[in-house]
């Protein structure tokens, strides 16, 4: 139904200073040909823009949306509770408790409203996008076949023995 | 300006397994004259709610918002977002992380958007009452009075040596 | 293409011990109607049980794997890494550490193999269930609106003020 | 009644060493217009200087003081002891446990003297002035207009997109 | 110098519910033939009181404090500022945090003001007694002896084997 | 049975950024003259390296296997379920958690399938050497005495006093 | 060379409160008829008794000790400074903080001194049962075969489905 | 009955790499003009030096022994079972886990071998000698006066305002 054109997911983050960890995910979605759209929503500073950008999601064709946010980090539950499409959270590393602080406050959501949480920092962020993928990919045969060359080639360039170089 | 009877503080809760804590903090600001409303506004299940009543919350007359929540606990932070007025937070004690998972997720504020944090449970929660009237009692000498006056009955209530009974 | 007959989802754990926790999946599945299976797989006692699951499951149709488990906790990232579908994990509590064991044990995968984690407990079954939901819902339009009206009732549950009773 | 010229809010802090960091508190008063005073008040090397200072606080005309600790940080707790002007506490990040002692020791208080408790660290110490900033606007709507203002600023300043550079 | 039953050691405490816990080093220094005294001295409540207390230890021949608190557990630290002679600190058992706050907010103190740290709970509160007859014992060959004997007793106590009953 | 060029030791990790701390391992057992080999085994990007491994281990005459890993960790565990010969686990410090998330992965294996975990990091690979070593010579007593000689090279080279330079 | 009533793994721990957990190590030997005995041995209380028994163990023909120990456990590592047989180290969970110390006392080994550790409590203390088998099962074939069949066993135990009942 | 030449303190660590933290006890000492002596004692490279050195030390005269560790940490728990004299212990800060493990497992020693524990890392160390001074002065007049005067010089040292330098 959708080409390949069309924006299905919906990369946000609280403030610019989360684009170094979030443009993993960003990174994992071209690599699969899947296009987005990357925003600045702040749970505090623009709780509006969240509201709309929420509201707005499933109507403007976005079918999933990967939330980055740190400390406190409210951005992926409260977008989880505005739309019904899939929320991804992604913790991201604090200074003084180290993600930590931002793992719970995305992972402990209350009955009713999940977050997908991923592992904290730049991982998390690029298994973000490859959960992306693997939800899109259940209506989408190339996508799944994309994501299964993806995942072969990670598992061919595993060497049988470690280098010293 | 106020007369005793409006209401000058909002205690708000996730829900209504929330309120056996936060009473505590009912209980204080009744003993201490101070006049109140209670109620459940939960960040996710009802985020209009809690929109409008941090829209509202100067307008009406509030002057400080005591907000209660567990696990994510978003609720204190978000309506920190929504009104200049203070917010005091209170971090319910949850089961598997025993509320370090509350207080995290409210203490951790980013910059702009402060929450008065609050021990966890029933003694944090007693404490957000007395926070409350203290910073009511800056232009309430009679609240001021009546405070001094709980604290001192607090001071004088100590026993001087630990008894067996 | 599918039935509402078709199982959709699979819910597998680590052990009998689990299931009173994983049920609180099952039971959102059977509210919401969404067929699926129920298994117990250990990642340690029957790990040819786990491969054979994971490599048959998109084959057999299922389109989400939720996966609880405690301590350890190695079945959901190693169902990930044997299957492109989505895997949900839910942090089983467990008895010295409370979760927080399950909870690292699942959330911290690596680069390339995302567990969509969610709250330790029974919260966070009711959520994995609810997730799944909202996967199948991108392409399932009337399970979309029961989602919503799942949702929707969840917020009118709410009462405007706390009750002592 | 206050000029603007009149201190309102002390700054306090247990060594020189805290100062890079709370004078993140000091800049936001500054600029709201908030006359202030900092001073080293150490709980355990000077005891008396903070008897005094919190003896004589409420006299001197101050509303708010806002104490920054690390470690075993006595200094906001025993300063909430000793007046009855609300007390801002500002954990300090550590060295060994960064700053999660610092936060312990400033949030856990016992019933009948609150702390209001910000984020460990710069967040935290600017926080602290917006706090101390937002109790004052309660009765001076000249200040209550300028943290609007600072607040709509920093909203406004969000850019719609992340950058690269 | 002393005769035995000069008040050696203070034995204080935040308020009466610790007092089961802190009966664990009256009943150790009962047994080695201590004389002791014990008050409610809390930091926070009677502040005035613990001035009190820690300017005229030394004066009054008290030659160790036993001083036990928990939660922000302020006593031991301050008490550890008002007097040169030697404090003893019991973290208690705390509701939420299990006296990992009591711990950190006892042991990490700044350079300067050392507080002599137990383990958390009734452990901790006997090993105090222990502590205190042990420093008292460097100048009291009698008590040395007694407490020579106490430690004999206890390693004979242990039996070869594990028993079933 | 075995000649002392048999290859009785496996080291695997499960990625080539674990080598680092992992060779450690690799040079007290070179140290000891214990024949070992060394491979990269990724539990999640090579699912079927490890099975295979596991299913030959103890065929090939292997008598231990170290296993490193970090985050999530599941190699050691995983490793355990499909052999019966020890498996002896090595925490590596990850960047967000420190290696708690690896520690707890790799210790809280649940009844059935132990791995002998040893500290985080370098040490621990030290140390994890030791261990196989330890094990191998229970039944070859030149290993034995090679052993013990490394222990009192260790013990004698402490000196009495710390040094200044 | 060994009957199979020889005493080839001993038990010990560091009191009677112990032994509920540490039974399960001794059933799982019973299970697989390795003899041991079970000793108690307290590295505070008695330290000579533990010096004798790691000196003697190896020439008493014990091949491993399987040690018990919670709070500050010193005594898996205590004894694995004073004989060269593998030691495996269980930590026994502790009342406040749940084993965490137990655990951290008996993994955090420096380099030079291996505790294999297994995880906390009951699970842990069988799991160190099975590991001891492990090991002696490298040279005793029959009890090799046994650990298969036990595995084995455990492996058929697991049912397909949960079950309500 | 002691001259001022005589050592009465032993400042004891496990390793040569703990001696910048452990000299500022010594540091302390020398200003204070307590003579002291300092060693190397592992716990587990040589614990028979260790045994040695607790047994004999009240006979040589020490009256106070200062240990510091690192990890594990069973040097300051294992010499306060050896001797009835006082044994402070410092937690020396540790890579993976910041000291953490250093101070669980020296602060929760079992009922009947108190260690008084100090902070992590140096300031921890500096205050060892403190301890040890005031321990020392309770029957030395003249060290009391020293150590009053160095208090009072520290709380002269600060001064009243935070500066920009």
């Amino acid at each position: 139904m959708n080409s390949e054109n069309d924006i299905r997911v919906g990369i946000i983050m609280g403030s610019q200073s989360d684009w170094p960890t979030m443009k993993e995910a960003a990174m994992i979605l071209d690599d699969l040909g899947v296009a987005h759209e990357r925003r600045i929503v702040s749970a505090h500073r623009t709780p509006d823009r969240l509201w709309d950008y929420g509201r707005d999601a499933a109507g403007r064709g976005l079918r999933v949306i990967i939330a980055g946010a740190g400390g406190a980090a409210h951005l992926p539950g409260m977008m989880a509770s505005k739309t019904r499409i899939p929320v991804i959270g992604v913790p991201i590393q604090s200074r003084a408790l180290s993600g930590l602080d931002s793992l719970y406050s995305i992972v402990q959501m209350p009955r009713g409203f999940p977050v997908a949480t991923m592992a904290i920092g730049a991982s998390g962020a690029a298994n973000a996008g490859l959960m992306a993928a693997a939800i899109l990919a259940l209506s989408d045969s190339a996508l799944a076949e994309r994501l299964d060359a993806w995942r072969a080639a990670l598992s061919e360039s595993i060497p049988e023995e470690p280098s010293d170089d």
